[in-house]
């Protein structure tokens, strides 16, 4: 039973007026409960609970975070079925890929309870005491990190599970030790509400105090604005465009004590083909290539959405080929109306440039649910290097070739490029070694380079890098996938000749949890002699 | 000879006609040369100059990066006669205290040196591919961190050395591989021309590109302001006021495309002394207390500018014999103007407050250069909880008296604290197990916490914290002494597949740099099998 309600630290309410509904993205048919917006009073009410949550939260052992983490995987995994159900009547995303995002978001949660009972990621160092060093003695200084406390988290509407209530960034916080404060994406509240009953469940199994997890409702800007200005939040967590990263960027940047926000934003992902790789294995590409650009409808932040080739016949034969590809597959169901109409103005200013042609799916119209046609749209490099709007994210089934003359023309053209979260190259067996240039002036643009691949996929290991230079991110030192994520929500905090028992375990000289700690220069899991 | 021009890529210039001059602080005299505020083009030159050495430098091997700091190291004290004779004339520091700063200064640079030979910084993680995966297979993921580019370092006015033109910052940025661009503090412009030349010298015989290394002067704020503003521009280091921090902050925070501040500005360093140390070890913490207050005539980061005591007779003796202390110790000779007359304002805003009772050391007006009469102020934790002004940090020779009454009062003035670089505790033989829930409390508000110990005096180290919640720093997940601190200059990048030979050493198999690798979840100095 959805109620429409907000989740304060357990408690569900929903005092105000203002409400919204779920859309079925396929009809178009708005659903019949009230989701109620949640009210400044509400807000402050679980900013203030979380608060006193981190109060002893801060204080929990690595292991009864892990504890939480696995079984808030747990109660996911047995409400699986209603979640799958329930996200799919509000996303259309369908229930094979909902399967898959499920798995990852569980994956996600286990990953951070593994790193949390092995330990070490507290990076832990000690520097002992130099009693007889002149001209004064070194004192004994040991840093570890600490949670930041109570983290406001923006669930993004193109995955429901791994970047929402329980997604990536609310795993890390959890992690952390931090209390989260959900703002569910209007785009699937019944989901959120779905997710929010599971973690309860773990809060209340786990012994945890209710403030821990809240989830707040909402369709306009402002819970999110009040949420993040509320003087007990530290840090924030957002994925979704550059218009709404921006936005809270600027409110906590602007507030008396500002808080870091962690943004994962635009990005429109180049994929570089080379004159090898078009000759080689052309016809292979235009198939990855085309399945990569479709995948969700496009709809993923790591959506190739620029393609770059050297001009030429052979470049002239991929991009109708990648067109035929492209448009010949059917028309998907896209999230939401936003999206629907977002598409339909940044596309129109795009093909409304001079030397930019465009090519669109035929039969896209017909569909009655929220579509757009794949569009695929051609360009040269100097028109692409002037005109900074052909950047801008086609957060959809838009795909733009740009052809480049000369190795010179390519290197403008990567010059030009703003921040991406991808750039990948496609090249032949022989031109590895001449591509060292582009290599490296490629990196400096992006937060992962992936070598004769596609951008989508995104693993969820130890070394990801999910991230980059504006706007692909506003923090492009930290991670939004990976373990690496719970750096987010962490700071040092050193003690300067502590007595050996008033010390965090981890930085106890006996190393009580076994884990590896910078030691005088030496990483070791030995205890200190 | 000093000529007041800006060093911009190696090139002195002095094309503006706004200029400023050295002041005697012993004296208040100014001195002859004229020192050029940069203009807008000057400051251009440099920034572009910087992000033209970054095409180059960043792709530097580690230890081509540590010759430069080794070299910087030396040139520095093959001038250090010169810049402790200058620096001496500009901010009456001393030579005693100065010749320790530069001995820090070059320690500082040898210990990135050191870091970068080692060569484990990078944080290269790798995850090997997983072909057999399903239902896909996993690539191989390879994480390591690269430099951000240009950086901006503003120089404190308080450590003309070690937090300035070839200061802790410069040394982190320069470590990363990164440029800089100082602005100099207009309080010591002789000494950042000396320093300029020393590193300049190490441009010239390491064969570095000139823009890696400018020096801009200027008095006012336009010159900052339009350095943050610049589109190369990709980081700021900043070490001095709230205000001027919170400037930069907005600043940085208002671009079209935002970059990231690391400024460490305000703390008052509270000093929480138990009744069972009043009561062993009284007479000695008032004569470490009064040393520590009374160093650098106060002037400093950590000079314990709060000290809590629990009320009673104890408390009185102590505070009177503190008083006694501090204010018989000679009055010093103040940096600047600016500090003279912050002190004058601040000061006169707390003792304006009822309820707090202020002592003044009576001699001190007779002083002819800058100086301020060392003040003592008293109050009750009643008051100091109501008042928020009390927090302002005075930065000079004031230090702040709050006694309280009963646990439950000590946790108020705890909680109301604002963040602070660091936090000490003096306890008595018997009370330290008592005392987890005010090392619990206060570890929440600081960067670094001291035990029985006194707040001034920052180590060097690894395991070094300086910085802490907002407004000690506005970055506390960053350290700005310490190795550490190179990471502030570093941002993440994983590469996707690729071959072997085309990846950065750090990151190729055979682990040719010899690093510390996290391979597959394990920390490893082994090639990969």
């Amino acid at each position: 039973m959805t109620t429409g309600e907000n989740s304060i630290a357990g408690e569900w309410q929903a005092a105000g007026g203002d409400f919204f509904h779920s859309v079925d993205p396929r009809t178009r048919q708005t659903g019949e409960t009230r989701f109620y917006s949640a009210t400044a009073q509400e807000i402050d009410a679980a900013v203030r609970a979380a608060a006193d949550a981190f109060s002893s939260t801060r204080l929990f052992p690595a292991t009864t975070l892990a504890d939480f983490l696995d079984t808030s995987a747990e109660e996911i995994e047995a409400s699986a079925d209603a979640l799958i159900a329930t996200a799919d009547a509000e996303t259309a995303l369908g229930s094979v890929r909902l399967n898959g995002e499920l798995a990852r978001t569980t994956g996600q949660l286990r990953a951070f309870s593994a790193l949390l009972r092995e330990g070490s990621h507290v990076e832990a160092v000690i520097d002992s005491a130099l009693p007889d060093r002149t001209p004064l003695p070194r004192p004994d200084i040991r840093r570890m990190l600490l949670p930041l406390g109570p983290v406001a988290v923006f669930s993004a509407s193109n995955f429901p599970f791994a970047f929402a209530t329980a997604g990536g960034d609310s795993a890390a916080a959890f992690a952390a030790g931090c209390p989260v404060i959900v703002k569910g994406h209007p785009g699937h509240p019944a989901t959120s509400e779905l997710f929010a009953h599971a973690i309860n469940a773990a809060v209340s199994a786990c012994g945890f105090p209710p403030g821990y997890f809240s989830l707040l409702q909402g369709d306009g800007h402002d819970v999110g604005r009040i949420l993040v200005e509320h003087p007990f939040l530290e840090a924030v967590g957002f994925t979704g465009s550059l218009r709404g990263g921006r936005a809270l960027h600027d409110v906590a940047a602007q507030r008396p004590r500002p808080i870091p926000v962690f943004a994962e934003m635009g990005s429109i992902n180049p994929v570089v083909i080379t004159a090898g790789a078009l000759a080689e294995r052309g016809d292979e590409i235009v198939q990855g290539l085309a399945a990569s650009a479709t995948l969700g409808v496009g709809q993923f932040c790591t959506n190739p959405g620029l393609v770059l080739l050297p001009a030429g016949e052979a470049a002239s034969a991929f991009i109708a080929a990648s067109r035929d590809a492209m448009l010949a597959s059917e028309s998907g169901i896209l999230l939401n109306a936003s999206v629907e109409s977002g598409l339909a103005q940044g596309v129109a200013r795009s093909a409304a440039l001079d030397n930019v042609q465009t090519h669109v799916h035929e039969d896209a119209t017909q569909a009655e649910g929220f579509s757009y046609p794949h569009t695929v749209m051609q360009t040269d490099a100097a028109t692409f290097v002037e005109n900074a709007d052909l950047q801008e994210e086609h957060f959809g089934p838009v795909t733009l070739f740009v052809t480049w003359k000369g190795d010179e023309e390519l290197d403008r053209v990567l010059r030009s490029l703003s921040g991406q979260l991808t750039g990948s190259i496609h090249c032949g067996n022989e031109e590895a070694e001449s591509l060292r240039p582009l290599l490296d002036a490629l990196r400096e643009k992006v937060g992962r380079l992936v070598w004769n691949g596609y951008p989508t996929g995104v693993e969820v290991t130890a070394a990801m890098q999910h991230g980059g230079p504006w706007p692909a991110s506003n923090a492009a030192g930290t991670t939004s996938v990976g373990t690496n994520a719970i750096r987010r929500f962490m700071r040092p905090v050193a003690w300067q000749d502590l007595p050996d028992e008033l010390l965090p375990e981890a930085l106890q000289n006996s190393n009580p949890l076994g884990i590896v700690r910078l030691v005088n220069g030496e990483l070791t899991r030995e205890p200190l002699s």
